[in-house]
């Protein structure tokens, strides 16, 4: 568990099962996130009518809902398709962006851990503490506490809903119940570009399509966004170009990759 | 025709012309199209509200339909524009994306084939099967045939509707009507960036604005789109920088890139 | 004022605070636009459900507001935004896309001039025209006029609605009243990167978040606008390598990069 051929073993298999990760995600990283998926070797569709995410879902190994730029419509949405998934038993992935910085993303995040709940929380630390507090404390949608600030909110989240909470920030934080992974991979470059929380999240979602425990897809996913970023801020002098050096290292990853550089600390 | 100097020439009259092709598009792809519109010397817009979409069409050289991301008043928005683009004789370019993945995409890209039909159609052999069979059998957006799964299909949609059918695979394959030509051009990064298949619709509405001939528009266009991305895969070690490798490309497209490398071969 | 030292006095200041701006933009340009929010300094924030955008605005130190992709949902949104900004004293910069090309457009962005008036209206020459002539004489969203045909509808706008007006083109004009100073940094490759004009009214925001003067940070935006542009152009071969070293080159920006390159005209 969390050793590098795990993560490596996680890998080749969305390599060679390219697993549908239905994402019903926001409209700043639609782009970067499908990028994402596809170089790590998953296949990504978005798609959030009514009319059809149950349909989607039917073809998806994977949902991933994520709130950050949400409206009334989508709402419904994802709630659909949410309740789908959990007919069929397919993991989903909740991102509560922005959860704490107004209470329509709260409440909307609120309501889809009651109604359906996930398999994983996927949120930085000012998201998770709002969803456990209940409290508006966040600025926007960037974190205002280290991870290490929403260590009680994660584990009670975990315990109350059982699922998967899994915290970003330098040390990115993993719960399940009573269970506490860390992950220490990454770079101070990944918050200057946007949406890389969001690609945590879809990442998230193709590690959960492939392994079945999402405490371990979790810590995976995390650990391989970290590692990504720590190849993609040697040959990168600002974010931009952060952000295109992080794809082709996700495309690139290889064993001795995560053998040499993987960082995850059980607690 | 399909000769290095009729692609080329259809370049320069884009570069000259710089003609406004009208998008109504999916979420993921916006800025990636826009930004392939310009690099080979197109002027893109981006407009879907019912209330302006026969506004804008008055000013386009062509309409180019994405259903990517589908919901309702998007689709009223694209049968009201491609009514507008019919009356005034202007080109439309159908990028059916992800039919045959859900009734809803399935059933939007016919309604428009029928009430609306393009001058051509634009899609990957899963797309094209799913139009002409109308059979559920795509898994989320990706192709899961070559393109000579769809020459049946790509032929009989072509005939049935007296459009010109696209199907982009590692040999894309063009029908109008009878006739048949093929094109060799590409790179297999290609599938491994979100959205290239968008840009190769996009691209198509740029030439069929300024080539009366659908036919050629169809196949220049694609052949240009495959030579970039042989352009751009010498130099791009993973799919973030062949992407912006291959915009740097259409930019930078020249005379002498067409000639030694076309690959366009008449059935 | 527009000195040097008070450009990067702003810089600075940005890069201390990172004030929250929140946008209510296009589908196309949200990702570049957020990442160069970063880039600069700034927390950028996009959200656009009239359930929310009063709270958000509580949060932020500057509104952007940008018709890119209208329609209905969002024109209610935006005015609600912009009410809830003027009653906090807060900035908000207004980006008129494609004013002139469809009454839609023209008719919104005259209304938000009416009803909320904003600190700074930024646009190019053409919709600037088209905003003081309310005539339709734009092709797209792109200019078809060089900033000084917009001398008189750009005073003439400035004065009517005590705002503040910034027009882009080879060189900016700012306009406050009676009050005029020219930029003559940028680059001719900046046109061909679509949304970068978006880009330059969502640093307006960043710039009026912590200058107090309108007049001072519409013009500094445009200052570094134009001195990142320069800088990326040394080292792009095309539009999208030069978009990827434009926001590199925001978050590298120095003191120096300033000093030597800032070619600001008071006129």
């Amino acid at each position: 568990m969390f050793k590098p051929e795990d993560v490596w073993n996680d890998v080749q298999r969305i390599r060679k099962e390219a697993p549908l990760v239905h994402n019903i995600t926001n409209y700043v990283v639609m782009n970067t996130t499908a990028n994402a998926l596809l170089a790590i070797g998953a296949s990504p569709v978005m798609a959030h009518a009514a009319e059809e995410v149950e349909d989607m879902v039917r073809l998806a190994k994977a949902l991933v809902i994520n709130i950050g730029t949400l409206s009334a419509p989508w709402i419904a949405a994802m709630l659909k398709a949410a309740s789908a998934a959990r007919q069929r038993g397919l993991p989903i992935v909740l991102d509560p962006v922005g959860a704490g910085a107004t209470r329509y993303r709260t409440e909307t995040a609120c309501q889809i851990l009651k109604e359906t709940p996930p398999a994983i929380v996927r949120g930085n630390a000012s998201e998770i503490r709002a969803l456990f507090y209940t409290e508006s404390e966040t600025k926007g949608v960037d974190s205002r506490h280290a991870a290490d600030a929403a260590v009680e909110a994660a584990h009670g989240l975990s315990k109350k809903y059982a699922c998967v909470v899994s915290v970003s920030g330098a040390v990115d934080l993993i719960f399940s119940g009573d269970r506490l992974v860390r992950v220490a991979n990454g770079h101070p470059m990944m918050p200057r570009v946007t949406g890389l929380g969001c690609t945590a999240s879809a990442l998230t979602g193709a590690f959960a399509a492939v392994n079945p425990s999402p405490y371990e897809a979790a810590a995976h996913a995390m650990a391989v966004m970290g590692i990504a970023g720590e190849m993609a801020a040697e040959q990168s002098p600002g974010p931009a170009s952060f952000q295109m050096h992080f794809l082709d290292a996700l495309y690139r990853l290889s064993e001795e990759d995560i053998r040499s550089r993987l960082r995850i600390e059980p607690a």
